[in-house]
């Protein structure tokens, strides 16, 4: 091992070498400014940019390429950042007037988020699909929406115990941005400023509140939404890193959304793990067949996916929901997905931001249409098409659908212990003026749709069968229906002066 | 990495072409046109074909290797296949007249689904020995044994609340297809033939009920049981996926059967990660200490494992317990594993498909004896000594010797909890005409056996400790037992109306 | 794949051949005469040392490396080992007279079991920091304190239910050594002679008890605490395993200490898978940017880092709490760390040896003060600065500090409601004479803090949020005080005659 992986590095160096004395990438005076401090105080990151595609090729050289090859979407960029590579200046100093953490900084003027509006100016396309997302809208979504809102406390805030009952309030801002927000991204704000003691001496700096974070949906502040390192991590911002199921892994694994304990259940994970060692996942476009022979999570969701003979199989998105029909997770019910990003602005009968009522219902004025998704699934059939027959698809969409149907009902089936424990005053509902999900039993119908009726619908949609009977699926959404029936027998039998 | 990956890339290229080029191998002129439209209808799969043996090696080569280096057990193959490679005419195209799902397809007669039936072609002791496996029966066993079938509708069915109680119902045909049979196997067959819009134009197929499925125990069109592909995923049928622990972890991950969890938590998987860079999962034989240095689950169950000297340590088998001395999961309590794969023939005291009767006590005449036993231990303690002392190993297999009476032990005093809800009236067990699994307190008994008391036995077996204490093993085995006597205590509690 | 593997296999042949011719490594005689046999009785140990770096370099040349590339820390070492490569006799027979197990072996004194005191020869510092560990003190920090005992057997031992409670026993030596004590070490001792049938022949061995362990508190049969093979398994010892977080898998993913899965759903874990294939993690000193691009757990917790500019960012240590402020598991209530790494001389008001009391108060005394804390902590923040802003570092851990009190917060309104139980007899407590684990209200009160307290707080040190939030953190620290709660008065019901 030693001997093969030093020989690797080995290798790695000697390349490294020739490919500096062949094209020395051209780079700014301002970022060599900046590298010659932070080669030595953050040195971590300036080897990683050192690693990356931005350390290495000028917006004009990438501009050049031919168009399936191209991976930026602007038609033109600024003339400036035309010929020297995509260097520390180039990003922190970008239109410093829009950017509330600007300040002078060894005579620039840096900011310390980079936000998609300044990745924009060279990836336009994918800032734009991206803003279409739930994921960019994620802060606001789980914030904005007073239902969320008691989850929220019910899920991360301090409880006290009175001797009598629970007392839940909402969580501190600290606790949020460590739980909820920490994937759903905080809002990041300039508190003013501070003087701090840093190993170049005492400098000022912009104090951040609701940093760091790197979530999806997180407020920049220059108002834009969404972090692009949450995927593509600073500072080498790679599509490799990007098409590993462990990038989604930080966000997409624990029982409220498994996708990743899902796809790890997959064949296509045993298909993976085994030929990783010989895929390319760095190629633009992606050739299925020729670069990888088993979809990772960006493969189905994102990437652009190309035959070997160039037929284009799926077109690059940043929109998530760009292949799906359904949304699957999140929500007491699956239901079509919604039209917009922002699901603040769904109301249902009960005047709650939710795409269902609590039958189950949808609400379909905000969801899209039977067309829509009829043509979000055949893109991602399209997908599939690379390496399965057309009835081997169809088998595995009509089981998802039936899946959809039968977890639909079995949280019907809680909601309907839940309301009779409402009605009864065995607990104490919305209609009561209660947090609808701070009880045992109401906790129990939360992890009925959270957990289990999500994780069996996960386990369908990706094949990873496994996953969704004994792990977190199928077993558990009876289990806790048995559980919740004797509760509510318990609750009912009369007390004594406890 | 991206250099790395760029030479591992251009290397296996360069590679590629030259061993193109030293030796073409011969493809049948009915696999070239298979290709012809293939490669571009489903690239994907084309392309893993590619880089299988089977595309590099024709039968007569593999059948020329030494005795201890052939990958074939046949002692000759039809004469024409002698000569080509395993393509994908030689496959899909074999014996039609055995296959249901044969139409004609270009002037051909192809059949959908090839099976072990096929595969037994080339290599008739794998299949002859796949076959007496628990896993080739994995379908029957589970849905021709009339508990199980009650276990199977109290974890997968539709339930209702009527308001009073839970009705449980057996799940339908896509349920079952998505759940427990995504591992056990579904029933395939054919169900008349439809005409499909295709890449090609419209093409008649036979429509197949049952699919896609990949599970051990599949019971397919021409009446044979199993998938090869399950773990040596078509089309490159690869013995280095197998060998993979991943390639068990699709169905030997959730609670009921957490092997590679247990794997994931011991000092071999240590070993693994950080040296399978340097192994070679592809040798025959596979000798240890040359290839790997640390086993994985295909080392101590299947593989023909040989010492650098020339020792055969283990002879390949595809009969799993071919090592095993008990069967340690699936069933209330651990016993001898059974004589046959098809344990539907097993009949206790009460009558039921069970090697146990509930008090723990075997049911001797359908399980291996204690002189089996032996040989099957031994066989395995062979394989430890490819790296541990007599004493080491003895060592462990008292611990687990132990473990199985332990947690057999914790079973029974569930069990007993169980029994008092029954004969108390407080459940309705079969003696009561009801499902032994649908109750909140049947379903505790249930994960006492078939969650914590198996991944105790497991963690013991594959020297997991850690996934054995608090994961899901010994502290979940006596939190389980401390909840169920309260439970029973509170059904007893005299209800008011609820 | 295959093609690819089969290259670095065979370059790692080639140069394994040229090594060979190029500097011959000097094997003492007595290696010579145990690999004479062993090669053939265990090959993989055999090969494993093969590959190791103390096959291929003598303690002589390990002492000339520069101070910051040296891998022991010895001034010098005897005579007779400097000139000769590390093999199975220069530790087998090492100190033969400290070694109970020392038994004649083909004309050598050899002892199974190498201990600590042997490995301090070439390593005394790691040695002497590793003592100082909580780890080193493993076994006797549960077997020693009266209150683990009584969660030992809570956890382990075995439970009868008598038709109307459960009674609790101890658990056996095997199913210890099975459970905590595969990670906390078992105590080995010699037994006496046996004479076993080997492939050799009839030979006489030492009888082992506790045997086969690699805890990280064993008590060899020489006194000394601890196994190096914990993390550096033999035969290879390597230092690249035991930088791979599957080193500490082992023992540190169960909910109880699920640092490992709160790694997994880090943006480090996602750096690192990507970028691991490019990675050194032999390299010493271990130089951030250039040998790795993200952390694993040594790098935070033990190796000697350093930046390229040739800056040490933190020393290395063996003493594994050397740069942690907070002890932030397996007890009530996160605390300051313990000053000794032997706990069971601390006691509380109440007597117990715990550093808090039950209201969570610590117990000041024996534990490290402020100024101490500041200097861990301040060791741990100059990790960070490798690749982190001071802003970015401060940020984290004042959400760390805040998650410390809300747990605590948590584990407090847990305690109250278990008080409460005990105070009205509703379960039976230390108070009176019962064993404070082993009843079901009880046992939720220790997940409180040992699983979902524990989680949280690691998911907010090491930077895995999601673990924290519904994977098995704050979602549950709510949810099982709600069921605590509803428990509570369950209980309280009247009963029937049961």
């Amino acid at each position: 091992m030693r001997t093969s992986r030093s020989l690797a590095v080995a290798l790695v160096l000697v390349l490294t070498a020739v490919g500096a004395m062949a094209a020395k990438a051209p780079v700014s005076e301002d970022t060599e400014a900046c590298i010659g401090c932070h080669e030595e105080v953050t040195p971590g990151i300036v080897a990683d940019w050192r690693r990356s595609r931005h350390a290495h090729t000028t917006p004009g050289e990438a501009l050049d390429r031919p168009k399936l090859e191209r991976r930026v979407s602007a038609a033109s960029v600024p003339e400036a950042l035309r010929t020297v590579v995509v260097g520390c200046a180039e990003c922190h100093t970008r239109n410093p007037d829009a950017h509330p953490d600007t300040f002078d900084h060894n005579g620039f003027r840096v900011h310390i988020v980079v936000t998609p509006a300044d990745c924009a100016t060279c990836h336009p396309e994918e800032r734009e699909q991206y803003g279409r997302n739930l994921m960019a809208n994620a802060h606001d979504n789980l914030m904005g929406n007073p239902l969320y809102g008691a989850l929220v406390a019910a899920a991360a805030g301090p409880t006290t115990y009175n001797g009598q009952g629970l007392v839940v309030s909402p969580p501190d801002e600290r606790t949020l941005g460590d739980a909820c927000l920490a994937c759903h991204g905080t809002r990041v704000t300039v508190e003013g400023m501070e003087t701090r003691d840093t190993a170049m001496g005492e400098m000022e700096f912009p104090r951040l509140r609701g940093w760091p974070n790197q979530g999806v949906g997180r407020i920049n502040p220059d108002g834009t939404k969404g972090a692009c390192t949450s995927c593509h991590t600073r500072h080498r911002f790679s599509i490799e890193e990007a098409r590993e199921p462990d990038a989604c892994e930080q966000c997409h694994k624990g029982p409220d959304v498994p996708a990743y304990k899902v796809y790890e259940a997959s064949k296509h994970n045993a298909v993976y793990q085994s030929s990783r060692g010989s895929w390319d996942l760095e190629a633009v476009p992606w050739v299925v067949g020729r670069d990888f022979t088993a979809p990772t999570c960006a493969t189905c969701h994102a990437s652009l996916i190309v035959s070997p003979g160039g037929e284009v199989l799926a077109a690059r998105t940043h929109e998530m929901a760009d292949r799906l029909k359904h949304r699957l997770f999140g929500l007491p019910y699956a239901t079509a997905h919604p039209r917009s990003g922002d699901t603040t602005v769904i109301r249902n009968k009960g005047g709650l931001s939710l795409p269902s009522e609590l039958s189950g219902e949808p609400v379909a004025e905000f969801l899209i249409d039977g067309a829509e998704q009829a043509r979000r699934e055949a893109r991602m059939r399209s997908v599939c098409s690379g390496c399965h027959s057309g009835q081997w698809i169809r088998g595995h969409f009509e089981r998802l659908e039936n899946t959809v149907r039968t977890t639909n009902a079995l949280t019907l089936e809680a909601t309907k212990i839940l309301l009779r424990a409402w009605e009864s005053g065995l607990a104490r509902g919305p209609g009561q003026g209660g947090n609808p999900f701070d009880e045992a039993i109401e906790k129990m119908w939360v992890e009925q749709w959270l957990f289990y009726a999500n994780s069996t619908r996960f386990a369908s949609a990706m094949a990873g069968a496994d996953y969704g009977v004994f792990a977190n699926g199928r077993w558990y959404l009876q289990k806790n229906l048995a559980v919740m029936k004797d509760w509510l027998g318990f609750l009912s039998r009369p007390p004594t002066g406890r």
